[in-house]
């Protein structure tokens, strides 16, 4: 049976990129694999797919009975098929925190770290063979390094995943610099989805204190181009939190470049959260957040409802 | 803060071991730690710690909220201390199934592997610092191989066990045999336990088609020994039941020598399980079940209630 390799619903960068780089790892090694989507990715991911020469995955929907699988960049039932439970999962490589729910049928080999991206595990984890993987493999893990850490300026980023994004970058003759500026234009050009989509694209959801939030990150060099729709964005709110079960959608629009975040405050509820997680006063329907770049490290642990 | 270690509740020598050698190594490599229990060991594991000079650890019968702790050899919720979803747990290293029910405030290390013992997995990750370790510390590391693998004879055991096990007992000067032997027979000497302390003493507790079963493992080197009180244990089977919260006690002696296990079975329920589980006739109150020696990969898989 060849297994399935796949990262988290809503596709971006490293949950593309990862399932490809592991599936040639584990080909390489004597086990057929493949990767596969749980969704349409990203523009980012779809701009480094075509620019390493990767046909994109297959879009799967949910998983058979007995179905090997392989899990990366998340550990969380809710990002993954409705029957992951269902299938063997064989193996899980993740960055994130262990939010359980999760369970296997055996032992298997789960390594999960506290760094910024799959990827950069993945490296570890392959030592010498990475030597044999093709040129396109390792640009792969150079641009799912670059997108997790948005060019080693978010907080997540760890000593490490620099180190292997630049020896990687080396390797290929790659210019850091100018590879995350093309990256980066492609992850903010966001003109052909609409106002729902945009909220889904990047989007977790949390109970805090009671209260469910969609916590919805958009990345760009670009803010203005997403603020210009805030309206839609903030009339579209509603909408989405009631078809997703959430009681309250929290969209910030991170700038990448000047290191800060937009959060839209639609109501009286986002702004009562707003002001007591990020220290900050909001006058109007939108609060600038000052080096908020990470929802991982910086605002779900700081989420107060 | 010293970071705790500890393995789980009901500690055998794998649970024992493995917190000492990871707290050495933690604290050899910068992070003051020490071990911790969650029970008295069993008398296999106080042989082998006296066996390479090492103090019983502290017991623990729960952890503080925000306390550091490394788990090792579960990630049971059911088999940790009760607060455990309070502590700061900074990193697990196991070698069972994922059964979901554990959460972490944040990304951590987590080393999850389908091997035998998980002192296997420390050897692996300990790399070139091994050579750095005391003695004593490789004692442990061989004795807890050699204690999950009954002396490689359970089909848990895999080729890198076995590999480790035998560089580690040719680096210590320890012949395998003589040493598994002692380690054996102190195993088997459960002349001052209780039968409800027995029962209990290598038990894991899990829901089977509805029915909740305490599924007790006792592994020694003289089944006569144990199967001389077999009225008494059966006797004690429903009040350790009814105190649990089970439905049934199944008790399986497994002959480390011999290579099988003698279940017990004290009514039509155990007996009916017995059939359906194992393609064998029960008549009386114990039947022998040739090639059973390990619960995670021959009993658990094949439980039917």
């Amino acid at each position: 049976m060849t297994t399935l390799v796949f990262g988290h619903k809503a596709p971006d960068t490293d949950s593309t990129g990862s399932p490809l780089i592991w599936a040639w790892y584990m080909s390489h090694t004597g086990t057929p694999a493949e990767a596969r989507l749980l969704g349409t990715p990203n523009t980012e991911a779809l701009f480094v797919a075509e620019r390493w020469g990767f046909d994109l995955p297959a879009v799967i929907s949910d998983v058979e009975d007995g179905q090997d699988c392989v899990i990366v960049d998340t550990n969380n039932p809710a990002e993954l098929p409705a029957n992951i439970n269902g299938a063997n999962v064989t193996a899980i490589i993740d960055h994130h925190k262990l939010v359980g729910g999760l369970e296997t049928k055996g032992p298997i080999d789960i390594t999960i770290r506290p760094l910024a991206c799959t990827a950069t595990i993945m490296h570890d984890l392959m030592g010498d063979d990475l030597a044999k993987a093709p040129e396109g493999i390792r640009g792969l893990m150079l641009s799912c390094i670059l997108s997790d850490t948005l060019e080693f300026r978010s907080p997540t980023t760890t000593d490490h995943d620099r180190a292997v994004a630049e020896a990687l970058a080396a390797d290929l003759g790659v210019s850091i610099a100018d590879y995350s500026a093309e990256m980066f234009a492609a992850k903010s050009d966001v003109s052909s989805f609409s106002e729902a989509e945009l909220i889904r694209m990047d989007s977790k959801e949390f109970t805090v204190d009671g209260t469910g939030l969609r916590v919805s990150v958009l990345e760009t060099t670009s803010p203005a181009a997403v603020l210009s729709r805030k309206d839609a964005l903030m009339a579209a709110m509603p909408g989405v939190a009631k078809e997703d079960g959430a009681d309250e959608v929290m969209l910030f629009v991170v700038d990448i470049l000047n290191e800060e975040a937009t959060l839209l405050v639609p109501n009286d509820r986002v702004k009562a959260i707003a002001e007591a997680s990020f220290d900050c006063t909001v006058s109007g329907d939108t609060v600038v957040l000052p080096g908020i770049m990470s929802r991982k490290k910086q605002i779900i642990p700081n989420l107060k409802a």
